[in-house]
């Protein structure tokens, strides 16, 4: 099958490989066997009724009042006045109710996002949950490397990795900045990393409508030009500039995935006490208000686009200005920003196991597991961040991918609940053992030995003599060990070779369209 | 105020030191400022009324078709039998229903167990949860020292610095083993340890009938002998022997304290996989069953009497046959658990920051979140292993211990909920700020600076270059500095001497009474 031919038949193009591969493809021990979390566990609830409608009066009073700054897009404005905002200069106002309305009129409650393989296409809204590795970071950090800026080396080590590791869903999208390419040109390269070393879905460029449009060509390049128009094949994130302002940078990309009907999670990025109040309720009024003058800019856009409420809101420590991960307050700031964007119909977009620390150590591990613990029971429907952050994003840690994916792996099988089948009551066996014996040899622990418990592959629990001969390794000492194996053993996803040189092509005459620039 | 003229006035006696001591107490920085938690968060229900029916059925075939065994202990199958169950050997089986009309009819629903300091004195029950440190294990664990045997100087410098740590609620009991001590001896320089090194409440022994009376024969000494037969003064955890077992060591306690008045958490200790099914739900069922069992034992012996419902429930590596902990099983079964004590109208204990890592690194903080908040989640109401423990409660570690106490500080902010006040909503903050400035130097901020966030101390928030500069600590260095000053800056709470003296006079006299056995 030739490029040509598969324009053809952009309906089933994204299929690259054909049947016979995808079906090669499932049977290697290497394929992710879950697409995505199908939560049956239900949400942990915070905020009664009268919290939640007190927090939604507040963010209405917030946009009526003070509205939201759109800078440098004069067009955002025109679309807002002819929607009967109160538009002064680049301030906007909206009436109480106003931007929900817009909303929960047109705005899905869930999403599809394509993946080129379809057996790794997601399902976004609902009880359903996609984890996404760490995204954004300048450095990477490796027990043998250190600390040091990230490559495009890199970038391929991570989305490898990445791919390998089946508790992620999703490749994501700036898994380090490859900082060693020009930066108005690398969205190319992370774009291509993306389709050829993995077959899950991946983010768009985040950053300018430049970059959008070309995460959308490059996807039409994938997909078929009419698929991609007809169905959400890229994902990206559109953090406001707390408090209250959505920056050019921002909205034309924000404007042009709209446009082209992929996702944009509206994501207001706070760290309360600097860019919201440092007080959670007038953080989540904060939150709610820009994300619904964000979601309901979408929606005006291209009513029906698909577009997820986030949120991505921390705290920061009063004493050094040096934002804090892992605390109470941003547990409880998910928790209810979950409700509200339930309320809200739209998915939920959020973050994961975030931390301050520099290394994978035990403060790392206490921070990202609280978070993404909060997160799952918060029924986010998106986890960005689910892997390897360090040191409040600036750092991608390849052990403590490793060791984040185990506990992804855990809150994945948490989220299946409790069976409650005749074979997981298990009456039978302990008719069988009945008292004072023990169950190892039943027959019931036999014919569920595989499957009975989740088991991580970075955590020790052998005797403390077994532990020593093994080295007295910590576990990021055997992430270390893990990650190299997942490199070593990773395998490419077949991509039809004619798709592959359509992309260089692209990628070649755009960089040959522009300078070399190194700051953006 | 000698001992003697104490003995006249048991109900205020426990309030050794007098009001002044008492005030000047609570202004001393390190004096405990929340006795213990009083949650406002609800809790995470993981089973529908349907799902903890059937456990509860489960759990009543079980104690009627295979019963449960009391052995070494006629006087159980007398009162038994008594109470209408059927007896047969050492098997004793119940009718279903039988054991919980006999917990519901008398158990309290909530316990005040009494501190010396009664400021320390903790509610147990209802939305109330006391966090309370390490229990049991043979070895410690610090980076100076390594792991070793505990000894009794371990054992102080372990009760004075979990007296200095404001969150955690109680003194607990084994804090670690004092190995140096005979093994039939040690639970009096235990007791006597956490009487004068804390002013909160504390364990009783656990083993035997003998070290539970010599327990409450030093609590009366403390509170005066009216008082401890009238109130709760120690707290005791009665595991049975999973599958399906109470000995007599364990009952032997249990039959005491329950006839003194004294607070019994009756807690099957099962590891799925061995002790119990592999499964959850067959695991929930028999917990369930040994519970209300012992549950129904202590209310026959004295109605009334203080009893907690405890699960104490984790997994085990199918391969290996080692104990697992922080996984999404036990998380799962805590859970429900939780919901099935509250059905039963008693307190619920279990255990929290558990791991089986060897050392304080990433696998200890996410094995020990997950488990702890899971319980908090539970609404537990007695959280015993809150801080310290490794490699599956073989080792209490000091670093642990205060990377512990800042989670434990954590889940206590998490749990206070979301403040709705006019200062939460910080509306007028957002107004004075308005669009693309900052919070940092806003009135609101200022005025809430103190209290805004929760501060962890072995988390490290600065920047990079501040950390190197600071000598590139992990958390478990931190730690290591943190558990030093906190033995530095311990202050002893006065204890009236008189009792001081007349504790050494009934531990020597008992101490001669025995020959030393260093196994038990």
């Amino acid at each position: 099958m030739t490029a040509k031919a598969a324009k053809t038949d952009s309906g089933s193009r994204h299929r690259s490989g054909g049947r016979k591969a995808r079906r090669e493809a499932s049977l290697r021990d290497d394929s992710p066997r879950i697409p995505y979390i199908q939560r049956k566990i239900g949400t942990f609830d915070i905020l009664n009724e009268e919290g939640l409608s007190l927090i939604e009066e507040n963010a209405d009073t917030i946009l009526k009042e003070t509205g939201m700054e759109f800078v440098d897009d004069p067009e955002i404005l025109e679309i807002f006045r002819d929607a009967g905002a109160d538009v002064q200069g680049t301030r906007v106002r909206f009436e109480p109710g106003m931007c929900r309305t817009i909303v929960k009129a047109t705005a899905p409650a869930e999403i599809t996002q394509h993946a080129r393989n379809p057996e790794n296409s997601v399902r976004l809204g609902g009880a359903n949950t996609v984890l996404a590795p760490g995204w954004g970071p300048p450095f990477v950090h490796d027990l043998d490397r250190g600390r040091r800026y990230g490559t495009l080396d890199d970038f391929h080590d991570l989305v490898k990795i990445h791919q390998t590791i089946p508790h992620l869903h999703h490749s994501g999208g700036i898994v380090c900045e490859p900082v060693d390419l020009p930066a108005n040109k690398r969205h190319l390269d992370m774009l291509y990393a993306h389709i050829k070393y993995s077959d899950r879905a991946f983010f768009g460029a985040l950053i300018g409508p430049e970059r959008a449009a070309d995460s959308i060509a490059m996807a039409k390049i994938l997909f078929g030009d009419e698929f991609v128009e007809n169905n959400c094949c890229l994902y990206t994130v559109s953090n406001t500039n707390a408090p209250l302002v959505l920056d050019s940078a921002m909205s034309g990309a924000l404007k042009t995935y709209a446009r082209h009907n992929q996702a944009v999670a509206v994501t207001p990025w706070t760290l309360a006490g600097a860019m919201s109040p440092c007080t959670v309720a007038g953080t989540l009024a904060q939150v709610l208000a820009e994300a619904l003058a964000g979601l309901a800019l979408v929606q005006l856009i291209r009513p029906g686009a698909p577009s997820l409420m986030g949120s991505f809101a921390s705290t920061i420590s009063m004493q050094s200005g040096a934002p804090t991960f892992g605390s109470p307050e941003g547990g409880k700031m998910v928790l209810a920003a979950g409700q509200l964007a339930r309320r809200l119909g739209v998915p939920f977009h959020t973050v994961g196991a975030l931390s301050a620390s520099k290394i994978p150590d035990a403060q790392a591990e206490q921070e990202a597991t609280y978070g993404l613990i909060m997160s799952i029971l918060a029924g986010a429907n998106f986890i960005n961040h689910a892997t390897g952050w360090l040191e409040g994003g600036l750092v991608l840690g390849y052990e403590k991918t490793m060791i984040d994916a185990d506990l992804c792996g855990n809150v994945i099988a948490f989220a299946e609940g409790i069976d409650l089948s005749d074979n997981a009551q298990a009456m039978d066996a302990i008719r069988e053992v009945g008292p004072a014996s023990h169950f190892l040899g039943a027959v019931h622990t036999q014919n569920n030995f595989e499957t009975a418990f989740y088991r991580p592959r970075t955590a020790d629990a052998n005797s403390f003599e077994q532990w020593e001969a093994d080295g007295k390794l910590d576990a990021a000492s055997r992430a270390n060990k893990l990650w190299k194996e997942a490199l070593a053993s990773y395998e490419q996803p077949p991509l039809d070779p004619a798709i592959e040189e359509e992309l260089q092509a692209y990628i070649t005459k755009r960089k040959e369209s522009m300078p070399d620039l190194f700051y953006t």
